[in-house]
């Protein structure tokens, strides 16, 4: 007998642990009774403007409690959440409303302006809760195989597709994850990741099965999320570089420590930089590496307890329900320390994108995902990612990961952020360009980092031309935009 | 796409963290490394005697490492194992090899003479261990719908029936488990109960799926127990009434308490009498009750920590994953307090009978297995086990629990131990009738304890006879066996 249903989450949590904390956020907080009751009456009122099951419904909402509220209101309804990118350009956002043929759209107040853009019925969150209810028609169980969420990814190559989440794909990530970090009744996950990208999302997914508190932050601020985990115990925090980078900061500024009890900064959102990664050891801040991305419902690949330091650098070794493979170019198997694509498997990967049997086709072969990332796996099976395969530079036959460089660039003591990208190049194809932002107060030349660079890389790493700025592109998750570099560059709004 | 593939447990374990202890067995610990390379040479060594893929073979095995060995061995090889109950007398044992269709047997050495009564290829260990290895074609992946093990219930009436266990039955047991108890690095389970039982096989199952030590004892030794728990970090261990009666007489004994970082005794096998439960709370044990059967693969409904003390006596909630109803004699649901059939459904429950249709019709309805317990919920939904139907005893048109009768007789300071059976009455249809083991140096008479029970019961319920014994018959896990009560008096081997 095939297993393929299971209690609506919430609903099962508030039966099972209806008193226990389920999200603070700013001054108040929120039992999951509460929340339920909350959702349910917000279910009522989605229903009472129209909203379906099985229905796709754009959701274009802040870090806020009222965001969780409706979208697991929406859950109890059935209706998968398309969830937007707050950062997204109007034009950006009606491509992506349109692609998913969404039957209506809810907004945050502050993006109202968007109503008048779009041709599907619109409201904002005051709006919707202002509305009458009706008695919700909920659904009491789900089935894992049913799609929960959307979310686009951001597509360095032709146009956004939508990433299809089933209530399968969450929920195996969650178990996925409490195997491998474990779970105590004790934990509080601080979320001040965007609820809009996997990452936050999968926080919710799991409060709701563990039955767990989750610490809610608009944004993330390194002072306030300092105070949260001393004051809110928190045990367990989701970071991208940039932010375990301001968070060190802020430990030294302070001349402080994280207490006992915060046991895991889980990082994902591309590989880390060595030093930051040794500024962490030693400020002691436990820091256990992942891997993964939207299409495998947040990390897929994390580094087990006993190996955060002896494999520093290393996302680990896939969860349990998953496995993971590095394909060569020619169809091979690669050998150990060998760069190939990364090649992963498992229940929460995705089932393919939205509207899409092209793109799933060439993404997908017999259950196996490639995600087009590079990396190698050691000796011991630790994956080391070394770059998306888009990002790739290649010039004069040779691979490049801008990641590599970058890595080095990080390292010296002037440098604050690094992005590199390739440059066409007449005689090599491509050539790999650097953009630099100084330290305060540093005043580093392109000829000292070219030097230094050569010092610390083969030469046709080394970088062709070095371009200093104040800021790099980096989507609301940090990440770094690399195609956006050259963008910069050619549109004359950075000069050398 | 349907998710029904995962990386072989033992296998994918040994990948991630070959270096944790698995198992402690007397003086012995073995990591997961050695346990898996033992594993594939026993594996080798049964492929080298016939033992192949997909075939049903019996395995006779008392608690040992020797016998994790064997059993990893088998799942390696994607053998089912038909794990026999030590014991079985040889006439039943081989009647269930028969009704599984084994293609062979594998025997402790101690059972070595079963060789000379069964038709099938037999080995004891140390012929297996002795045999001349090849190399084994491994399960690379399983499939969570494949069977794993079978194993036969005892059956109260009727012969005994083989549940089949597949591989997902058993992870989103221990999925569902770690999910309420929640889990550590820090974890390590003490398996005292048997390995051939349901509750002892999943414990094997935790401990790779989880990365859990597990300490394994022959048996149930209260003093052995209560050091391990002190000297091998036990934070977690399986009991069964009796087990728990005696851990804390111990307790007693030795005037001590258990350390705090013991913090489960998992509580299954039966209805639990209510001062037991309070001679635990006030020793401080941690008792964590639950509901389960082998059909269920073990626990389906456990107390959350946070109730342990305000529910005292209630076996809390369904899992995580899985629902239950209490279903009345005309297919209505019950009202809470209203006593029913306890029917369940979820991914840990059996998907029926080995080659008995008929008995998994009768069981199942649209998804929903119905267990033959009696029980009822409260108003907020935490479950209350009366009695085993098949143990029901209908009285003038009454229903009388037997456990219900038992708890008042065990609350009686004088008796150790009693059960309650129905017999025969021709007025009434059935009546009560109660089985006493007295306290050393207590001589209570039948006639105090019926006055006893008139202070505690309804009329209807008090026995209408009693009888004083050294014993009662309970099975391998403690498990009362009621229907042998009333045969010990047909066969008079016991007297008022």
């Amino acid at each position: 007998m095939q297993f393929d249903t299971m209690p609506n989450l919430l609903k099962k949590r508030v039966f099972l642990t209806p008193d226990r904390t389920a999200i603070y956020f700013n001054e108040e907080t929120i039992t999951f009774k509460e929340l339920y009751e909350k959702s349910l009456q917000t279910a009522g009122k989605l229903q009472g403007l129209g909203v379906k099951k099985d229905q796709f419904v754009g959701v274009l909402l802040k870090n806020h409690l009222d965001t969780v509220v409706i979208l697991f209101a929406l859950q109890l309804l059935g209706v998968k959440a398309v969830i937007l990118n707050n950062r997204l350009t109007t034009k950006e956002l009606i491509w992506q409303v349109n692609d998913a043929r969404a039957a209506s759209l809810i907004l945050d107040n502050d993006f109202e302006q968007i109503k008048k853009e779009v041709t599907i019925p619109a409201v904002t969150k005051d709006q919707l809760f202002a509305a009458t209810s009706v008695t919700p028609e909920i659904q009491e169980e789900i089935n894992l195989n049913d799609v929960c969420t959307v979310m686009y990814t951001s597509g360095t190559t032709g146009n956004p597709k939508g990433v299809l989440h089933t209530y399968g794909n969450h929920w195996w990530s969650a178990v996925g994850s409490a195997l491998n970090l474990g779970y105590t009744d004790s934990d509080r996950w601080l979320c001040s990741v965007p609820l809009f990208h996997i990452s936050g999302y999968s926080i919710l997914m799991k409060s709701v099965i563990y039955g767990m508190p989750v610490i809610l932050h608009e944004n993330f601020d390194a002072k306030r999320a300092i105070n949260d985990i001393k004051n809110k115990h928190v045990t367990i925090m989701s970071v991208v570089g940039t932010m375990l980078y301001r968070l060190v900061e802020a430990l030294e500024l302070e001349g402080c420590q994280l207490p006992k009890h915060f046991r895991c900064a889980l990082l994902g959102g591309g590989p880390a930089p060595l030093p930051l990664l040794e500024a962490c050891k030693a400020k002691e801040v436990p820091v256990f590496q992942s891997y993964g991305m939207t299409e495998t419902a947040s990390q897929i690949v994390t580094l087990a307890p006993e190996y955060s330091i002896i494999k520093l650098g290393s996302a680990g070794k896939p969860l349990f329900p998953s496995q993971l493979e590095i394909i060569l170019e020619d169809g091979r198997m690669a050998s150990p320390r060998e760069a190939g694509e990364i090649v992963v498997k498992g229940p929460n990967v995705t089932s393919g994108y939205l509207y899409r049997p092209d793109a799933t086709q060439v993404n997908f072969n017999d259950g196996w995902f490639h995600t087009g990332d590079i990396g190698y796996l050691d000796g011991e099976g630790f994956l080391y990612v070394l770059d998306r395969r888009s990002d790739l530079i290649i010039s004069g036959g040779e691979n490049i990961y801008p990641a590599e460089i970058e890595s080095v660039l990080l390292a010296h003591p002037d440098v604050a952020d690094a992005g590199v990208t390739g440059f066409d190049d007449e005689t090599w194809g491509q050539v790999p360009a650097a953009f630099i932002v100084r330290k305060k107060n540093a005043h580093i030349t392109e000829v000292e980092l070219k030097q230094f660079c050569l010092e610390n890389l083969a030469k046709y790493k080394v970088p062709k031309s070095f371009y200093f700025t104040d800021k790099l592109p980096r989507n609301a998750s940090k990440k770094l935009l690399r195609r956006k570099l050259s963008e910069l560059v050619q549109e004359g709004r950075i000069h050398k």
